[in-house]
C-alpha cells in the first residue's frame, strides 16, 4: 500500500492556493491515489522532509521525497502506470511540457501582476513578512507599487496570452482531448490559484469556453477542485 | 499506390513560402510519402481542384482534396498509420493542437508584423496586387504604415512568445521529445516562413536552443528545409 503525503502551502483561512501544488494535487487524483496534505506556510518549508526542499509541491512518496510539480507528474506517471494515463505516451508528455512551459513563463507571469497583492492579503500571518521581503526583492519595488502599475498592462495582454487555449477548447472539451490529461491540471493549477486568493475573473478573459472548462474542471473527482475554499 | 499531390504557394523565385504548407510538407516527409507539388500564387487558388479552395496546403490524395494543415495532419495520421507517427496517440494528437495554436495564434500575428512587407516584396508579380489589397483591407492601413508602425512593438512580443518553446527545447532536443512530431513542423512552418521571405533572424530571439532546434531541423529529411531557397 502506497502511503502519499504531501506538503502544501495555505492562505489565513486554511486554503490550499499555489497553482504548481495544484498540478500535483490533480494528477493524484487523476491516477485514483489517496494522499494526506501537510498544510504549512511559506517560512515552514525550510523545516520539512530533508530540509532541502525549497518549494511545493513535495511530496513522499514512500521512501521517496520529491519537489517540482513537473518532477513528481513524471514519477507518478512511470511508478503508477496501472492508473489513468496522465500523458497518453511519450509525444503526448513531450507536448505537455510545452504547455507547462506555456503556464508558467507566459500566463502565470501576466497573472501574477494581477493577483500579487491579493496573495499578500490571503497570507497567514507568519507568511507576510518573508512574503513581502523576497517579491520586493524580486520585483525591486514595493507590492502595492508593482500592483499599482502593473495589473493594468498585465489585464491587456491575458487576453492574448489566453488564445491558444481557448482555441483549443473550441475543437475539444479537455486540453487531453476528449478526456482531461495532465494538460488540463497545469493550466488549472493557475485558475484555481486565482480563484483561492482573488475575485480577479481570470476566465472572463478567456470567454465561454475557457469558463465551461473551469466549471468542468472544478467538478473533476466530486467537486475536489471546487470543495477548496474561494476568497471572496 | 497513394498518390499525393499538393498545391503550393511560392515566390517570384520559386521558393515555397506558406507556414501552414511547411506544416504538410514535413508530414508528409515524416511518413515518408512521396508528392508532387504544383507551384501556384494566390490567385491561381481558385482555378486548382474542385475551384472551391482558398488556402494552402491544399493536397490530393488518391481521390480525396483536402485544404487546412491541421485537417491533413489528422488524415495523414489516421490513413497512413503504418509511417512513423506524428502525434503518438491520443493525448500526443490534443496537446498538439494546443501548440498549433500557439504557432497560428500567438507567434505568426506577431512575425506577421515584422515581415509583411518582405512577403510582397518577395510575391511573383501577378500576387502582389491581390496581396497588397486583401491585406491593407485586413490590417486597415497601407502595407508600409503597418509594418512601419507594427514591427517594433512586434520585435518587443517575440522574446515573450517563444519562451514556452525555448525553455521546453531546454529540456528536451524536440517540441515531440527524442524524435521530432507534428509539433516541430507547426514550429518550423513558421521559421520557414520568415527565412524563405526575409532575412529577419527569428531564431535569435529564442537564442540557442531555438538556434539549435532549426538548424537541426532543417536538416530533417536530406535536408527537404535547407533546400529551399532563402530569402537574401
Amino acid at each position: 500500500m502506497t502511503t502519499i503525503k504531501t506538503y502544501d502551502i495555505t492562505t489565513a483561512e486554511g486554503a490550499r492556493f499555489s497553482p504548481h501544488a495544484w498540478r500535483t494535487t490533480m494528477a493524484l487524483a487523476h491516477k485514483g491515489l489517496d494522499h494526506e496534505c501537510e498544510k504549512i506556510g511559506f517560512t515552514d518549508i525550510p523545516g520539512i522532509c530533508d530540509g532541502a526542499r525549497k518549494i511545493v509541491p513535495t511530496v513522499e512518496i514512500d521512501e521517496a521525497v520529491l519537489s517540482d510539480s513537473w518532477a513528481i507528474a513524471l514519477h507518478l506517471e512511470e511508478s503508477f502506470s496501472e492508473g489513468p494515463s496522465l500523458f497518453g505516451g511519450e509525444k503526448g508528455k513531450a507536448h505537455a511540457l510545452f504547455i507547462n512551459n506555456w503556464a508558467s513563463f507566459s500566463l502565470n507571469p501576466q497573472v501574477i501582476r494581477v493577483i500579487l497583492l491579493d496573495i499578500y492579503n490571503q497570507l497567514q500571518d507568519k507568511d507576510r513578512d518573508y512574503f513581502r521581503a523576497s517579491r520586493e526583492k524580486r520585483f525591486g519595488m514595493g507590492l502595492e507599487d508593482f500592483v499599482a502599475g502593473a495589473a493594468e498592462p498585465a489585464k491587456a495582454q491575458l487576453k492574448g496570452v489566453l488564445l491558444p487555449m481557448v482555441k483549443t477548447l473550441e475543437t475539444q472539451q479537455w486540453l487531453g482531448g476528449r478526456v482531461p490529461s495532465y494538460a488540463d491540471y497545469i493550466a488549472f493549477g493557475t485558475f484555481q490559484w486565482v480563484r483561492t486568493v482573488s475575485t480577479f475573473d481570470l476566465a472572463s478573459y478567456g470567454g465561454e469556453p475557457v469558463q465551461a472548462w473551469l466549471d468542468a474542471t472544478l467538478d473533476l473527482f466530486d467537486g475536489l477542485g471546487r470543495k477548496e475554499r474561494a476568497a471572496s
